[in-house]
């Protein structure tokens, strides 16, 4: 069930309301800077003369741009302040085949530094050549499963979760069946990405998640999934759509804490974790609706899975409720806003 | 002035007219085949484990998907004769920015055996990092120009090309700019080209030309220029567009010899010619009107440009006119079809 963010540049496009992921964009650049100029070991590379990088899961810009253009520069600077050539560099966005990259293609700089390539395909398995990546990087991506578990649209199993569209608030066997999911995606990725990223390579994630200990149901992308659910239960009440079909409706995202980034990782074996932090909240606050810009932010990256379940006619009445109740909602004030940045280093396996 | 074909899967899209380059890819399948288990020597490509095919200007598919298919099978089936491990096979797919690429990319097999990327970009100039290509493919897509020269288009320039829209039958001056900005544009091609395919690595060029010593005006590609600024006059005639719009219009195309395109080869000197073939011509017959299939190919390679230049008013019109002026001449029985095979190994330099 691979999503895919709006494509184009029209009022609820992805390019258009992508500003809270942004803002963790912005905290990361200063991690990933410190990364680079004190961990990145380049005498690893040596035999390239070209830097691969790559951004999973890049959806259609601006951030991708920016944060690319940002890891080749502090590259470029190593390479520079430690004296060696600098080397070419080849980018390439990643992201599900349904992605528009007609759109992106159009706003790559034309002075970029680096030689742009598109990937189309899930990084849930393999999208590159054995060991040709230097630097993997992904944000607010993974944090999209591969699939919702199917136990919890199974009407037999002990773990279907009825009434709910997600596993906040649910039973302890939904939550349980979502972190398996998340579990499993993630070895896939961690296995898949092993094999593309050279000796020595980097790869840093970005995800919105939660701190160690906090209950789901206090994290706010987990009460923002619990008020997209009430919307579609007041639109089903009102006879629009059936009960059955929010009942076969959950949303395929998973926030996992610093914990459980972690349990997977050494689980994996391939990374070594070189550091995680808790990036702080990056709410934009100003003179505007809150409510109104997470609102069109969840359009731009999930209308198209809305509209293939419960169809186009849904989709205004939805995100207008949902722009409101975020509104006459605490959730910006109550609501832990937490993002992981997750540093891994590919280790040589002994 | 790049043009692009035209992208999605509607009546006059490129993916439902490209048959006539089909036939010339179907010619040069053969050729190909040949060249790899007799010619390329893998021995160069020891050092790397991903062996690395670009197809330039690989327009929306099927002819680029088809042919990339062969190139990978036959180096596959080279590789394991010579008992090597087959490489991993990594596929770049380049075209112009404006290139359907989101269609491509739907249109990609699930079960290929290589890793698919696409590279916008013109391949007039570097659009790879140093060194990273083994194969570069390119089929109907260098006899477009960069720009239409420009004195052709200058009033006060004794090449002025006034009441035509290309080369053929002009004067000696027209010839000689198109003449002139082909060679150009090639010498950028090879230059950038040297730098990104490996030493020993190949490359395969298709494109409608002439053979030696045929006047411009015999070659098939050049009858249809004709007939089309034919079309546009009598569209101006009927006061629908100035000729003023006419004359400010020439077709950014040049069909070259073998004699030219290897004095190019050799002035450039990074590539060796390693062979070179007239394909047979490849004209579909049957029971349709050839005309029509003609019109909708040319329509489906250069709808944008005409749009861009005329207005979008004239183009129904004017693809009608040619289908029917196409069916009533006999450029199908005299004119000249040829295309040129061309296959040019990277030397390393001296």
């Amino acid at each position: 069930m691979a999503y895919t963010t709006n494509g184009g540049n029209g009022e609820y496009s992805y390019s258009n309301n992508s500003s809270f992921q942004r803002g963790a964009a912005d905290a990361a650049k200063e991690l990933i800077n410190e990364a680079i100029a004190e961990k990145l070991d380049i005498q690893n590379f040596s035999s390239s003369n070209t830097f691969r990088v790559t951004d999973l899961g890049c959806s259609v810009g601006p951030n991708t741009i920016l944060a690319m253009q940002n890891i080749v520069d502090a590259v470029e600077l190593k390479y520079q302040s430690q004296g060696h050539n600098t080397p070419e560099f080849q980018v390439f966005f990643n992201d599900n085949v349904s992605n528009d990259f007609n759109t992106l293609f159009t706003s790559l700089p034309p002075d970029r530094k680096y030689y742009a390539a598109a990937v189309p395909g899930s990084f849930y398995s393999r999208l590159f050549p054995n060991a040709s990546l230097h630097f993997a990087f992904s944000s607010y991506a993974l944090q999209c499963l591969s699939q919702v578990p199917k136990e919890v649209l199974d009407k037999s199993s002990s773990a279907w979760n009825k009434g709910r569209i997600h596993y906040s608030n649910a039973s302890d066997k939904v939550v349980q069946s979502y972190a398996a999911q998340y579990a499993q995606d993630m070895e896939c990725f961690l296995n898949a990405r092993a094999q593309e990223v050279v000796y020595g390579g980097f790869m840093v994630i970005i995800i919105p998640g939660r701190p160690n200990g906090l209950p789901h149901s206090q994290a706010m992308v987990n009460m923002v999934g619990e008020i997209l659910g009430s919307c579609l239960l007041d639109i089903a009440k009102k006879g629009i759509i059936s009960e059955e079909k929010v009942d076969t409706f959950n949303l395929p995202t998973y926030f996992a804490s610093p914990q459980e980034v972690e349990a997977i990782v050494e689980r994996n074996g391939c990374f070594c974790l070189e550091r995680m932090e808790i990036l702080p909240q990056a709410i934009p606050s100003g003179n505007f609706s809150r409510g109104k810009v997470m609102s069109s932010q969840i359009r731009a990256g999930m209308e198209g899975m809305f509209k293939e379940h419960f169809g186009e006619e849904i989709i205004d009445e939805l995100f207008d409720a949902l722009h409101k109740k975020l509104d006459e909602s605490s959730i910006f004030e109550s609501g832990n806003g937490s993002n992981l940045f997750v540093l891994l280093n590919r280790m040589a396996t002994v």
